[in-house]
């Protein structure tokens, strides 16, 4: 499965340039290609706003023009907030990164920032893709409409799970048998202090703190800590009646 | 089914502010929480860099603790690339979604630029929300995450259709019979002019013209062309054979 190439046209500033090559590789994206830009390339402020996306910098290639820029592309991208007076099929980003995905050679052509994507531009384009926003507001940053199409590709392309192993480091998920330990002890001392003033109500009342105790998900240590307060709740009281 | 709250807890950036509440209200939200601006507020940088989503800025809501901005707020979410030395439930942002939207009074937390959130706010929350990235490289500028999550939170919202009315404007999808009267056009001039050299092949040929044609999705206006492309291109033969 081939990752799209992102295509910039007469990209503006620089800085915008290095905040897309940011957005594309936070999503693993890391062919840039860009069509005349307007203030030349190299360009110190696009390395400096990339915040380190490096390799992506360092691969920009330059082109003079769109159809130099796409010609080894297959499936080819159009995108834009509407397409005015062309019929391309249009896409959601969602049904696009489909799209995207299963084809050799993909890529993603964003206009200028003043302007969009000429329909020049727009014709030479096998689909159009749009984001629906708010209606009233869809106006995004050339970055945040490359970070939102280069994660919706990331998303279909299979993104990595997140690592929940951290949550049990240095402990584990208390056993069940550890679980009714504590229920036991808590019980007990809750009997002893007459919390059930109504022996009808108890069982439901039980019930519901077994499962106040399944939500939690203790771990080991959690199980632990519960019952050293229960215990000491009961010492503390119990010195207090002494004193 | 309420939008979530989002709350920056001591944003440094005005500019930050500001594209953060762009990028909310790209996504149709618009209750925005700042606690201890480091700059201040109101922030004339923030208006600015907003874009023209004044009716986020002038809604913004200032506390002076993490604890007094979700007071009114059920579920809480923290985000953040990971979570650290706490254990609390992580989603992605697409699970998170989910309960987002499930949620009567819901919050996002953002951290300041620098650090993120702090751990003694992360414990404040209910879950912690995180957008499995690039793991080479997968820091987000704030106004980038929250677009990231006010997208995913706008998607499971279900977000409005693609609009492919403006295609057929002035025109509408051609009828078969049309097709058929194209195609009917076409074979008998390619007859004529012995295009079919190999008879046999001739029957699969049509079938791939036709499904070509089906494949384009023709106008009424399409099938004029091209009936009259082809009725070009024959008459002009002709007369080439002629003169």
């Amino acid at each position: 499965m081939a990752a799209p190439v992102i295509i910039l046209i007469e990209p503006q500033l620089g800085e915008n340039i290095g905040t897309c090559a940011r957005a594309m590789l936070n999503c693993g994206l890391t062919e840039l290609r860009l069509v005349n830009p307007r203030d030349g390339w190299p360009s110190d402020k696009a390395r400096s706003a990339s915040s380190g996306a490096d390799s992506v910098i360092d691969g920009v290639k330059l082109f003079d023009s769109t159809e130099a820029a796409i010609a080894d592309c297959d499936l080819v991208y159009a995108t834009g907030a509407r397409l005015r007076h062309l019929n391309l099929p249009i896409d959601t980003g969602e049904d696009a990164a489909v799209r995207v995905c299963a084809a050799a050679r993909p890529a993603i052509l964003f206009g200028p920032e003043r302007t969009g994507l000429h329909n020049d531009d727009v014709a030479k384009c096998s689909r159009f893709m749009t984001i629906p926003l708010n209606p009233e507001f869809s106006s995004l940053n050339i970055a945040q409409a490359v970070l939102l199409i280069s994660y919706l590709w990331y998303r279909q392309n299979g993104m990595p799970e997140v690592d929940q192993s951290h949550r049990m480091a240095k402990t584990r998920p208390a056993t069940q048998g550890e679980i009714e330990g504590l229920m036991e002890h808590l019980t007990d001392e809750l009997d002893k202090a007459n919390f059930f003033t109504s022996i009808s109500k108890r069982p439901s009342m039980l019930l519901n703190l077994r499962a106040m105790f399944a939500r939690m998900e203790p771990t080991e240590q959690d199980v632990l800590t519960l019952r050293g307060i229960v215990k000491t709740l009961v010492l503390g009281r119990r010195s207090e009646k002494r004193s």
